[in-house]
């Protein structure tokens, strides 16, 4: 079964926001086994929105239509839909007593421009938005279903997993894909290309190998396509096993999870915990951790050192430390480490400290020189990096460095 | 100037990997005058690359095309835009000088699937990319710009800068888009559109309003579209000045500028410091400060307090404090605040403890409850909130609810 996303708004092309909400749609609805063909990003104009439905339509069965649901004036989503079916707008009750119910909640008074927004084309069932004002609508018209959700995340999140993927459930008859991905960490995706050629040269005809690299990381995803799920799912399984024998200890597990949440699952099944000294990733790697339910069975938390006083204070780096080697030494990153084991009491602990740039470089440490430090169990790993210029990606390569660092360590820890 | 971005990748598709480089190439088209009408994201299918090439032509004058130039066999951009074109495949000079200079670099052997990155269609120039063995590629056919580039961010990022924009100013000839957004926070999108309704009512033809609502933010933009550009800047700097006078204290800046960002520079200006406490955030709301260059002026750091021990070891909250009222109340998040301003002594400080979920909630105090305190020069702010019951949201709320009280706390120091 193949679908489209069409989000609608002039914030995403002109890259105001970023459009999380289609890589979290297309998730969601792989697990059901609806592909997503094509992904069109549109501006908050009728004729183009019109073109965009047609030429949706025309490759789809089931279309995703996110934004201009808003109550202002650049929201001309409903509008044009009604146009694109040759409907009217009618009020609908269900969508009314919603929005009464939430400006009750919240203690505001009802404005009549909120009372338009349970107006919607005449031929369409509301879906009730929980969260928002503005209703979900779904039509099925000419054989195919469009349903129109809002681009808030978190409204059109909701939406999806209580409304509209129960009702895609009941409405459709579908067919089946499997993925598996295997996460490697440390390798370039030719040398694993390489590694594994003739394995990928026998894979069947149903299964589809793809490399999708990010940071030091390659993902290996297998993809069967498909009716016979028990072939599917041993063809996937045979083929993973292959590689993962082949590729050996860059491989890190056989789920599509990204490498902090891998290594939480590892400590938590060993009883292990964690705790950290971020200076140049800012709290970006404890947000990594933290951002994973159930990550406080691991992770204690740790220090954001970022000025020199709070390195001592948090950590207990020495001051004589600071001030013969630099915050960006491989003196202090081992203090930090030390200092965070000591104080924070975790059987693991990760200390980075760097020039995140874009200032603060000298010839000495140029922008992008960074430490990171591992230890626990009575090891130590500690590497100097030198990433580039760029600010954000310096946070981002120290992170995964740091977790790859981590990873194996506790590898041989575990060997 | 009408551009299209068509990014190619199954990955993008099933939900895998969000679409950053979109909004970021976006973005920067929009300063110099180039529009992105459209944005597909398609599949590694060559008939499906072919359509959406020929569909964007129609639209468009300039075309980017990002991702599937891997070495591996599941990228088919390269020979896809040769079939697209009429023309062969040959191997660039350039192109392969650079793919053996990375490999000499980082020592590796090159291998001939690596040598296969410098084979490009025989129509194109090449862009060089500094920081990867695919070349960025550049066709000029019957009065279309076409543009590839790899689909890793900080690769397309570099070649963007470096190499497409300047070449893009000096071949075409560009017309002026104008945008001034003001960032507002703590009054929804509705209010603000009843507040400012004539205002929006009375702007030119050539001016858009937009509201671009955002967890409990709202951006308004302006956007001037055509060749006047003194008269297009007078018209949006004068509507601006209506709108932040009408709206008043909602109003932060006028800058596209996070709020952090906001925040951070009232501070700078101010000479003022800040630490943070951070429990069920766990490093998200240091990110966001510490993604920003110049952060360290005003950021001390803090602690990451997920465990009841760190947040006595670090804040000094009493264990007496954790018995009674447990981690998540007024009673914690006041010592939590007191103790930040206390131990990393700076001039004010923002401490949060909450349930982020999906775990750990109870009958009085459910997944979503949140405290937050907000305290410096002699004020204290402290709050408590129930936000709902996905974690990541919990957790973007509580840092962007705990911004907003700071600036209202700035903002009441400086009146």
């Amino acid at each position: 079964m193949l679908a489209e996303i069409i989000t609608i708004g002039d914030e995403i092309l002109i890259g105001q926001i970023v459009d999380t909400n289609s890589a979290w749609m297309a998730k969601e609805l792989n697990k059901i086994g609806v592909r997503v063909k094509q992904i069109s990003s549109v501006s908050d104009d009728k004729e183009h929105i019109l073109k965009a439905l047609a030429e949706a339509a025309a490759r789809a069965k089931v279309i995703f239509i996110t934004g201009g649901l808003g109550p202002t004036k650049d929201d001309i989503t409903k509008k044009t839909l009604a146009e694109y079916f040759g409907v009217g707008m009618m009020e609908d009750k269900d969508a009314l007593e919603n929005v009464a119910r939430i400006f009750a909640k919240y203690n505001r008074p009802l404005l009549e421009v909120n009372k338009l927004q349970a107006q919607v084309p005449a031929n369409c069932e509301i879906i009730l938005n929980k969260n928002g004002t503005a209703p979900g609508m779904w039509f099925n018209h000419d054989g195919v279903i469009y349903v129109s959700m809002p681009g808030v995340p978190f409204e059109m999140m909701y939406m999806m997993e209580d409304g509209v993927i129960p009702k895609l459930k009941n409405t459709l008859t579908l067919p089946s894909i499997i993925h598996k991905t295997l996460l490697t960490v440390g390798e370039g995706e030719s040398f694993l290309a390489e590694r594994i050629a003739d394995i990928e040269d026998a894979l069947p005809p149903y299964i589809k190998l793809a490399y999708l690299p990010k940071l030091g990381q390659v993902r290996l995803r297998l993809s069967a396509f498909g009716d016979d799920v028990a072939l599917m799912q041993k063809g996937v399984d045979e083929f993973a096993g292959k590689i993962i024998e082949r590729i050996g200890r860059v491989f890190v597990v056989a789920e599509d999870i990204p490498l902090e949440k891998a290594i939480l699952n590892k400590m938590a099944e060993k009883g292990l915990t964690l705790s950290v000294a971020e200076s140049c990733t800012g709290g970006y790697l404890s947000h990594l951790f933290t951002q994973h339910a159930g990550s406080s069975k691991v992770f204690f938390g740790g220090g954001i050192v970022y000025s020199y006083e709070l390195k001592e204070h948090i950590l207990g780096v020495k001051p004589e430390t600071l001030a013969a080697f630099g915050a960006v030494s491989e003196q202090t990153v081992k203090e930090m480490v030390e200092g965070a084991l000591l104080n924070f009491k975790s059987d693991f602990a990760i200390s980075i400290t760097g020039i995140a740039g874009p200032d603060g470089g000298t010839e000495d440490k140029p922008v992008g020189t960074v430490w990171i430090a591992v230890s626990g169990m009575g090891k130590l790993l500690v590497k100097k990096y030198t990433f580039g210029n760029k600010r954000q990606q310096n946070i981002e390569r120290s992170a995964v460095t740091a977790l790859s660092m981590l990873n194996t360590l506790l590898t041989d820890v575990a060997d």
